[in-house]
C-alpha cells in the first residue's frame, strides 16, 4: 500500500469508530481507561526495550542530551502515564452534559448538549507520554484519535499505542478508536491534514516548522498549540517582594515551557528597588539578562537587548528586561510583542489590575500570579491536552470539555415554521 | 496598488481597529447601530440607485429571475435591514460576560470571560442585506469585519458598507471596524484567506464552489456555512396528522434554505396511511416526488429515486421518499446520506425519541418539529450570522455569543507554580 492509501485507511478506521464510541456509556469508557493504565504497567519491560531502540538511534544521530532525556522512559515515567489515565477515568464525562435548555414562545424546548467532536488528528513532536495522554483524553471525551508522533520516538509511540489499543478492546472500545500512524515520513502529515470529512479536527503540538506546515496545507480545522511569548509587568504600585517571587518563578521554574516569561517590564518608579535584588537571584540560577539602556544603567554588566530579542521565545534561561515609563507603555509593548498567550501584572492598584485584565488580549491574563500557572491542572480543568493559541473554539488551557462540541436538541409537539 | 497589497491594507485597517473596538462600551456600540440604521433609511434613494446598476448588469448577463429578485432592494427591504440593526442594538452584549468563575485550592480565582474574536472575514454570495446584518452582528460582538460580497451585488454592497461606515464613525467607532473589499476579482478572496495573523476567522456563506475554494486555500480558521441535506423520519408510532404537517412544512415553507427537508423516511407500518394524503398536498404545492420501489407501489406515478438523488441538496420543490423497515434503518440512512445539519423524527414513542436525539449526529436534532425551525431567531439566539456546519467552536445556528471567544482571567495574591 502506498503512503497516501495507508494514511487514509488508518483515518477511515478511526472515523468508522466515531459513531459507536460516541454511544458508549461513561462506565465502559472508564473501565477501558483503567485497563489501559494496567496494560502500560504490565508491558513495562517491552516499553523499555522499544524505548531503548529510540534512545540508541537518538544518540547515534547526535540528538542533544536534553532532547534525549525528554525521549527517555523509565519505571517512574511509565507509572506516571498509567496514573494519568487513571486520573482521566476519575474526571466527570463531558459528553451528554446539557449546557443550557430553554422554552421558546411557540412551546418547543431547545437545548444545547455536549457531544464528541468526532475523529481528532493529534500531531506531536514531544515526549512519548503524549501518546498515552492524548489517547486517554480523546477516549474519555468520546472522540476517536489518529496519533502521529515524532519520528525520534517511533518505537516507543508505536508500542504505547499498541498496548492501549489492545487493553481498550478488552472493555468493548471499538477497533480504530485509538489509531496510530506508523510512518516517520513527513508526507504522512500532509496526507493526514487533507482528509476533510474523515478527520474532524487537527491538534498540532510542536515547533514553528510543524505549525507553519499544518496551517499551510490543512483542509481541516486546526487548534494550534503554538509558541508563548509571555510578559510580566511590575507596576509602580507593586508589592516588590511579591513581584520578585512572581518574576523569578515565571522565568526559572521551568523555562522551556510556553507559559514561561521571556520579557520583564518594570515601571521606572520601582526599577532601582526591584532590579538589583531580582537580577542577583536570577543570575544565581543561571539566567542571562538582556536589558534596555535604563536597565543597563542599573545593572551595568548586562548585555543590550535587541528588537529581535523582544520577538524571541527563548524557552531557555534568558530574560529581556525593559523599563517602561507608564502602565500604558507596558500595555503597548505587550500588544506589539506578545503572542497572546499568558500575560501578568503585579500591582496593588485596583484600577490598573482591572484594566490589565480587560485590555490585555491573551488566552490567560493574571493579576499577582505567575504565568506558569496557565495550565489545565492548575486551573482545575482536571487534565489538559495542551494550551491552545487559536482564537476560536478553545483559547488557552484545553481540558476534556474543550475536546467536545455541542448540538442543539429540540423537544417539539408539532411546531412548524410560520 | 496591486490586488494583493490592496487586500492586505484593507485587512490591516480592520485588524488595527480591533483593539480600540474591543474596548468600547455597550452604549457606544448600540448608539452606532442606531446611527447605522438611521443612515440606511436616510440614504435610501442612493441605495436604490446603486442597486439599480446591479439589477441592470444582472439582467444584461442573463441571471435568472429568482436570483435577480434576491438581489433587488426596495423600500421594504431597506427598512428591514435598518430594523435588523435596531434589533441587534436591543440584544444583550455578549462581551465581558463572565461565563464561569471559580476558586482554586491555592486561593487564586480563575474566570472565563467572553471576548471578541478579533477581525472576522465574511465572504458571501447572497443578498445585499448580508452586508448590513454581518456588520451589525460583528460590531455588537466587538469584532471588526472585512466584508467581501458577491460580484453581482458590488454596487449595492459598496454603498451599504459606505453608509454604515460613515454612520458608525459619528458614534466613535474606530475607522476600519467595518472594512469593505471593493473587488469583484476572485483572487481577492484567495489573498484574504491567507492573511494569517491579520484576519482571525473566515466565515464563508455560499455555494459548494466557494466552500471548496476557501477550505483549500485558507490559512485562517474557517467556520463554514455549508449545505444541508436534511431528513424527516416518520416513525411507526407517529401522530400521522402531525407528521403530515411537519413534512409539508419542512419541504414547502421555503425550499431554497439549508434546513429544508430533502428526503422523507417513512416506517413501513404507516406508509399507506401517510403517503397518499401527503403526496396529494405536496403535489398541489408543486413538489416533485422521487420514490423508492415501495413508495412507487403506493404512489404509482412517482419517478424512481436514484442513489445520487439521496446525495443531492435540491434547494427546490423536489422530495425523495424512502420507506424503511425499522427505526434503525432510518438512523443508518441518515448517517450515510445526511450532512449533519438538521434532522427530525416524528413519533409518540418515548424511547425512540430519546434515542434519536442522542444517536443522530447533526447540528440540530428535532423531535416532533420541522427542521425549518433551525434558525437563530427561532431558537431564541436573537439574531444569526448563519448556520455553521463546522464541528468546532459553534455548531448550528450562530448568534452573537458564537461570534465571541473566551479568555481566562486570574485574580491572584502572589501564587506561584510549585
Amino acid at each position: 500500500m502506498d503512503l497516501s492509501a495507508y494514511v487514509k485507511s488508518q483515518a477511515q478506521k478511526a472515523k468508522a469508530a466515531a459513531r459507536p464510541l460516541a454511544a458508549l456509556t461513561t462506565a465502559v469508557k472508564n473501565r477501558a481507561l483503567l485497563e489501559m493504565a494496567q496494560g502500560l504497567s504490565e508491558e513495562s519491560p517491552r516499553l523499555l526495550r522499544e524505548n531503548a531502540r529510540d534512545l540508541e538511534a537518538a544518540s547515534a544521530s547526535g540528538l542533544s542530551s536534553a532532547l534525549i532525556d525528554r525521549l527517555r522512559l523509565n519505571a517512574d515515567r511509565i507509572q506516571a502515564m498509567a496514573d494519568g489515565l487513571r486520573e482521566v477515568a476519575a474526571l466527570p464525562d463531558p459528553v451528554g452534559e446539557v449546557v443550557k435548555m430553554w422554552r421558546r414562545p411557540n412551546g418547543m424546548t431547545v437545548g444545547r448538549v455536549r457531544v464528541p467532536i468526532g475523529c481528532i488528528g493529534m500531531i506531536y513532536e514531544s515526549r512519548p507520554n503524549v501518546t498515552a495522554d492524548s489517547a486517554g483524553l480523546c477516549l474519555k471525551s468520546g472522540n476517536t484519535v489518529l496519533l502521529r508522533g515524532g519520528s525520534e520516538a517511533i518505537h516507543s509511540n508505536r508500542t504505547i499505542a499498541e498496548v492501549l489499543t489492545k487493553a481498550s478492546a478488552k472493555s468493548g472500545i471499538p477497533e480504530g478508536a485509538i489509531a496510530f500512524l506508523d510512518s516517520v515520513d513527513r508526507e504522512a502529515i500532509r496526507e493526514m491534514i487533507r482528509l476533510e470529512g474523515i478527520v474532524d479536527l487537527i491538534i498540532p503540538r510542536g515547533g514553528e516548522g510543524l505549525m507553519r506546515f499544518v496551517v499551510e496545507y490543512s483542509r481541516i480545522p486546526v487548534i494550534k498549540h503554538d509558541k508563548g511569548l509571555c510578559h510580566t509587568y511590575v507596576d509602580e504600585a507593586a508589592d516588590l517582594k511579591m513581584a520578585e517571587a512572581i518574576a523569578f518563578n515565571a522565568k526559572v521554574q521551568r523555562p522551556a515551557t510556553c507559559n514561561a516569561m521571556e520579557t520583564l517590564l518594570v515601571h521606572e518608579a520601582v526599577d532601582k528597588l526591584l532590579l538589583p535584588r531580582l537580577a542577583e537571584r536570577l543570575r544565581a540560577s543561571g539566567v542571562e539578562i538582556r536589558g534596555c539602556p535604563r536597565t543597563r544603567a542599573i545593572l551595568p554588566d548586562v548585555r543590550a537587548v535587541s528588537e529581535e530579542d523582544f520577538h524571541t521565545e527563548y524557552l531557555d534561561l534568558i530574560l529581556n528586561v525593559k523599563v517602561v515609563q507608564s502602565f500604558e507603555e507596558a500595555l503597548e509593548h505587550i500588544a506589539a510583542y506578545g503572542s497572546q498567550h499568558s500575560e501578568a501584572i503585579v500591582t496593588r492598584d485596583y484600577g490598573r489590575a482591572q484594566r490589565f485584565l480587560r485590555e490585555v488580549d491573551a488566552a490567560a491574563v493574571f493579576v499577582n500570579a505567575s504565568t506558569r500557572l496557565h495550565d489545565g491542572y492548575q486551573f482545575g480543568l482536571g487534565a489538559e491536552i495542551g494550551i491552545s493559541t487559536t482564537r476560536i473554539h478553545a483559547r488557552g488551557a484545553m481540558g476534556l470539555e474543550e475536546l467536545t462540541s455541542t448540538k442543539f436538541i429540540v423537544y417539539g409537539e408539532g411546531q412548524l415554521r410560520e
